[in-house]
């Protein structure tokens, strides 16, 4: 295989894993009612409305982080990433919330569909152009493998509520 | 930068996100005893002890998977892979479980430490080299992707153990 080839392969198996976890979260999603997304996913911890909250928070950062374009929803980040869960701010409805996950899904996967390797591996838009020529490791396709783990990690908290 | 290096680097980020997701594990086995690990992470779910040694057969397959050997401890998968918790297995005692994750990450890692692009892009065990040719995705790397996505699924539930 061509060397080229390999880093187009290389970066769309990356892509796939993000969608695998996406369509995890949207199956999820499907399988339960909005009541039961306020429960929490275990005595004392983190409710589902508050895990979902921060997952479409996490990923609409991505939209400057990688350069696509501004936050959709900028009121997500104190409720659902500077605070914990119960910190008394009010979170919009889940079906809302449900309708924002789609929206802001649609913004970073129009946007990924046009990405050769070439792009996802120049930097971020969090590191310098001075610092990336010494850390090429801080490009966006880091970013995309970094919040697919992160996303797995809080997928499988929810599936707890099933 | 030379598409053989975009390869290379690509191989290292992926193989960086696999260390960090061993790395979370490790600090959480270190941040709780013996004890707390026989606890459910949610009433009449799994226990940590099952997640434990579900991680640890796990990366044991992924032995003969990638081609580097044998399974160390094929003992595991009948009651960590093909049970679920419950099943009536006797377990390990944990402290042999923390022990025998550290002997599978360490073969697991000696193997990673010398496989250039090349090596990754290549077939896995379970593909035939007919079905490789018509699926150049389904290589080693892939494995290491999936497998670094399902353990920070498990992870994110080990956590609420602490």
């Amino acid at each position: 295989m061509a060397t080229n080839q390999q880093a187009e392969l290389l970066v769309k198996m990356t892509r796939t894993a993000w969608d695998a976890q996406n369509k995890y979260l949207m199956q999820f999603l499907e399988s339960v009612d909005n009541q039961k997304l306020h429960n929490e996913i275990a005595p004392g911890k983190n409710t589902g409305a508050y895990l979902l909250g921060h997952l479409i928070a996490v990923s609409d950062a991505m939209l400057p982080l990688l350069g696509i374009g501004d936050k959709l929803y900028p009121d997500m980040e104190e409720p659902f990433i500077k605070s914990p869960d119960k910190s008394g701010h009010n979170f919009p409805p889940v079906t809302e919330l449900r309708q924002r996950l789609d929206v802001v899904n649609a913004a970073l996967n129009m946007a990924f569909d046009k990405m050769n390797a070439d792009e996802w591996l120049g930097r971020h838009m969090a590191v310098s152009p001075e610092d990336f020529t010494k850390e090429p490791h801080r490009n966006k396709m880091n970013v995309l493998i970094s919040r697919t783990n992160h996303m797995a990690n809080h997928i499988g908290q929810l599936l707890l509520l099933k």
